[in-house]
């Protein structure tokens, strides 16, 4: 069931006329401090702010007008929210989006603004689960699984597809691990179009579930993960483990002092908005726990909603 | 003694190997907001975080062998000054810089880093001039104005080249004012490349030299201008003058709470870090004291180089 490249490029063609080709930054500054030639793909400018919409907007596009007729539903902690929320929108159907009562109101604030209709719930698994079962059977809604859907890994893999097109001779491409959508998607991109590229993922080590689970040959869920980087407390999926253990090759924790050092030089030097989960996949350059030397590295930065009135360099 | 549309692409040419093409960005929540079509002109994301280096590199690298290996001097109350010292620095040459002892301390940090060598002097015109005068005579180094140079201001002029190359039917073209070196570049390119297009430039309120300058017919120089866009602080040049008066249609000033909300929005929505001084070209959009609705508008993006530490909109 796991996705194919032309699943991807097919994908690709679909979100189109629908998402930003994002451009892919470089930094003098941020290749002297890591010593690799780094090429940022800027996800942070994408809709709603997060390459979360390539996925939902591919899962959303890829029903059938029936099935669209009843509309979408997920939970989620945020991005995917948004993105599913706007990606339905602009196919003219309902968005049912359960999201934790503790979420970050930027967040809230984005999937009603693109006309999201939300259920709040407890901040838990079976919480969220139970309320989007209700919701499905009450509406018929299609459920468009945050990571755990083929539809939303083929969609999250055009943004290594795209990468790889304006820089095909990528010795590395590094994605950020939450739930494993966008690295199961980008390391089926990266493999197949390039052989021999290396694929590595950054995990926060306060949410080192992923890192535990290729340990252990099998998922091991993550128990109250607290870190900074809050788009990446979710476990690895089904779907989505054993994409990961066939083409990953090695996940890197990066310590909360990384992430938010890493997020600040990139704000500072870069003039982007990167949220703490893109700095992640910065932090495994950062700490340089492995050695990455004189390599060209693509970095898939993954989204910039962050609470501006809330900056972890602040007190 | 203006450049003309032919300076501006052999400066083009000059600068490619140096400077970034920076991407031009749209955001659908910003085109809701201002109720029109805008395209950023991502100069913070240039070399050195700002438009700047594209005037810098073209003056050091049209300079002679025998006059580039004396330096290069300059006073600039800083994006210009880093500029310089990263362009000198990559043709190999000494930049001195001279510097207010009040620049923000971000600026200082950037220009040293560049490896400009600084001279501090009290934060008045003609101290600045008297120090900048001293240093170019014990040096022979060559002297590089801000904006008032015909280099200077061709090398401003290639970020409107690239975006009406990429925006080739825009209807207007924004950008903000200080010394003039970008505005009057920009306007020669745009008027030139596009028949008819408006030109259209943003000044603080509290720093409305030009406006005035303008309306008199007549250089109106800035008297202690308190705005939170420090780097439109400065009065126009007599070389700069002359080009805005012919090609500008109009100068459009812009609150100091319009530069922060415009700033503000535009880092939550757009994701890209802007200084204040470019937010007063979105604060004409924002603010809407004339009617844009409906057009297609480029909007030159200046700098982002801001202190983290002290965003206007905390405490």
């Amino acid at each position: 069931m796991a996705p194919t490249i032309n699943d991807i490029r097919q994908a690709a063609e679909r979100i189109k006329p629908y998402a930003h080709r994002t451009p892919v930054l470089t930094n003098e500054s941020l290749n002297q401090q890591v010593g690799a030639q780094v090429f940022l793909k800027c996800e942070n400018l994408q809709k709603v702010g997060a390459f979360k919409f390539r996925g939902a907007c591919n899962a959303v596009f890829s029903l059938t007008d029936e099935e669209a007729a009843k509309g979408v539903c997920t939970h989620s902690s945020g991005n995917h929210a948004a993105a599913l929320a706007l990606a339905a929108r602009m196919r003219g159907i309902p968005a049912y989006i359960v999201m934790p009562s503790n979420a970050p109101q930027v967040k809230k604030d984005a999937v009603a603004g693109y006309g999201g209709r939300i259920t709040f719930c407890e901040p838990t698994l079976e919480a969220r689960e139970s309320t989007l079962d209700r919701i499905r059977l009450d509406t018929g809604a299609s459920v468009v699984h945050p990571y755990n859907d083929e539809r939303v890994i083929a969609g999250q893999g055009t943004a290594a597809l795209e990468l790889l097109e304006d820089v095909p001779d990528l010795d590395v491409i590094i994605a950020p691990v939450g739930g494993g959508g966008l690295l199961s998607g980008t390391s089926i991109a990266a493999t197949e179009i390039k052989k021999g590229i290396r694929v590595i993922a950054g995990e926060p080590e306060m949410a080192d579930d992923a890192f535990r689970s290729m340990q252990a040959g099998e998922i091991i869920p993550s128990v109250n993960p607290k870190t900074i980087a809050d788009g990446l407390l979710t476990s690895l999926g089904n779907l989505t483990f054993p994409i990961i253990q066939k083409n990953v090759d090695q996940i890197v924790t990066v310590s909360e002092t990384g992430i938010i050092a890493s997020m600040k030089f990139v704000w500072e030097r870069a003039k982007i908005i990167i949220e703490p989960s893109s700095a992640v996949a910065i932090g495994v350059l950062w700490e340089k726990k492995i050695d990455l030397r004189g390599l060209k590295v693509g970095v898939i930065i993954s989204g910039g909603n962050v609470d501006l009135k809330k900056l972890p360099w602040q007190n």
